[in-house]
């Protein structure tokens, strides 16, 4: 069966879950829950991704930290893990892009995240062959070039979210009802929701669904190591910070490295002292060897609201009982 | 009369708007709508104030920009303009607040919003007088201190927001859950909020009430320059950015000035040289003589949103019907 299908496609072999008009998100990937779980690179492996998907929401893998051996070994057993859709986040900036997407393409992923990248490059090659495609924008002007290059949705991702960010610095808030005057596709928010209060303040804002990346990074089946996942969960506000603003903006959890970042940052350190300090493997190191102090440790400024580390269907039914519950309950009218 | 008295104490000569347990904030305040029109440098002068309560917000004269003497000169003619409760905004690093603080209780305000300082240093003498205090903070730590100081209410201002701002760069998406698995008086949102769909977001996210800074210095009561209120019309995505964060950070609008402080930024400017381009009184210079080049123009990420002049009136009636018709409309659930 090939995975991901959309709604109109089902006779391939999927199943209907989704009832029609209900929700934008639900219906273009066929899942339960407006949710999808953010493929973020060291964390999103098939564990999580199918945990994703089998309770109820989009499960992505993070290619991004991946070998293209490793993104198939991945989806195959994915595959194996859960009958429902999933998809694979790349980053186009990435070398061997050409071979990771052939691989999505053999093994029949029909649901691809692009992002750090231009829309344009892959997006028409990828629904020709019949993928649905999504691109993450942190600004108005990508997203509309994501629109006219064909995607499907639009992830519109805040200044608070983890790992790589935009040069506005335009948070979730700002950014979500500023897509929503300009775009009439599926519009994803990122960026600080890690609640079901959270997810429901994004769709007040006018999105159709939500991508949750730090909650899930500190679940039971994200792959990265347990110091990082207990880092996250003793987060506190103020405790991450966009930095490395001279090559790309990248939100860090503060550690050693980070302070090292800062000062350098403090004391005008070119680009190339800047990528020198990086170095190679740095965020492997941390968020996947556990190295809290010499490692780069990416997450999101929600962090600080973080507390325990869950199981993906304790996350995700505690996500979608309380936005259910906030529903019910209701607003005053003034 | 005195004005913004609280429920309580209505006998004194107000009369009572509020329906009890309808809402904190309006309650606190005795105000038709949760929403606090922000005291702004340049922007918050009596005609501000006095027609964001004439609203049914609360209106707040913004005391940063005003010695002494102009201070009592918009209370009274705010009292003459308004049978409504309206409050002072004064941010405490300020010279002459202990004239401003007098004025206030001679004019017998009984509304004040601190920021920008201790709120231990005057919390209990006003509140002593029968003053209702709220605090601005900008991140847990000062809003414990403001609550252990005795405020009666806590603004959240997030980063995406206008002017000063904190040091942790939290959002308000990021900061309202925090406050409010942490704090149990009355919380009102501030950053990133222009509508009623934002508003009602806030609310979903815990808070009590909104306060709207950006949407409201784009009014036609506002007193800062018209060149200024164009210039807020047009901005786009991008447009914002926090800047001076060697000295206090400040979310300024792009303009040449920015452009200076920017250069001297990226050149590791050091504290006494960036104060030295800042210079005195750049902020009247822009937004009160409208110098749209040298100026300090201030202003929130959601201007990008704004693309209108309009009356407070209409603002109001905008922001609470767009507010009511989605609370109406509802959200599905899951």
């Amino acid at each position: 069966m090939a995975r991901g299908n959309k709604l109109f496609c089902l006779s391939s072999g999927g199943y209907r879950i989704v009832k029609k008009g209900m929700n934008r998100v639900c219906e273009l990937f066929n899942i339960k829950y407006p949710v999808i779980q953010a493929g973020m690179i060291w964390n999103s492996g098939w564990r999580l991704a199918s945990a994703a998907s089998n309770a109820g929401c989009l499960g992505l893998l993070g290619a991004g930290s991946m070998y293209p051996d490793i993104v198939r070994e991945n989806i195959q057993k994915c595959k194996k893990a859960t009958i429902h859709p999933f998809g694979v986040n790349v980053p186009l900036i990435y070398p061997d892009m050409d071979k990771i997407i052939q691989i999505i393409l053999e093994e029949e992923v029909r649901i691809v995240f692009t992002s750090a990248g231009n829309p344009g490059t892959w997006t028409k090659y990828l629904k020709d062959r019949n993928v649905t495609v999504v691109h993450v924008v942190s600004n108005l002007k990508f997203a509309l070039k994501a629109v006219d290059a064909g995607v499907d949705a639009i992830v519109g991702e805040g200044f608070e979210a983890g790992g790589h960010n935009g040069r506005e610095e335009t948070t979730t808030l700002c950014l979500l009802p500023l897509l929503g005057e300009n775009i009439k596709i599926p519009i994803i928010a990122a960026g600080g929701i890690g609640s079901g209060t959270a997810m429901l303040a994004a769709m007040a804002l006018g999105a159709d669904g939500v991508q949750i990346g730090s909650r899930f990074a500190a679940s039971v089946e994200s792959s990265a190591h347990v110091n990082f996942k207990n880092a996250v969960i003793e987060a506190k506000d103020g405790d991450t910070q966009l930095m490395l603003k001279k090559l790309t903006p990248v939100r860090l959890l503060k550690n050693k490295f980070y302070a090292e970042v800062k000062a350098a940052e403090e004391h005008c350190a070119t680009e190339d002292e800047l990528k020198q300090l990086l170095g190679r493997a740095r965020s492997k190191q941390g968020m996947f060897e556990g190295d809290m102090e010499e490692g780069e440790l990416e997450i999101g400024q929600i962090a600080s609201t973080i507390h325990s580390i869950k199981t993906v269907q304790e996350i995700v039914t505690e996500i979608i009982g309380d936005y259910n519950a906030l529903v019910k309950k209701g607003f005053a009218t003034f």
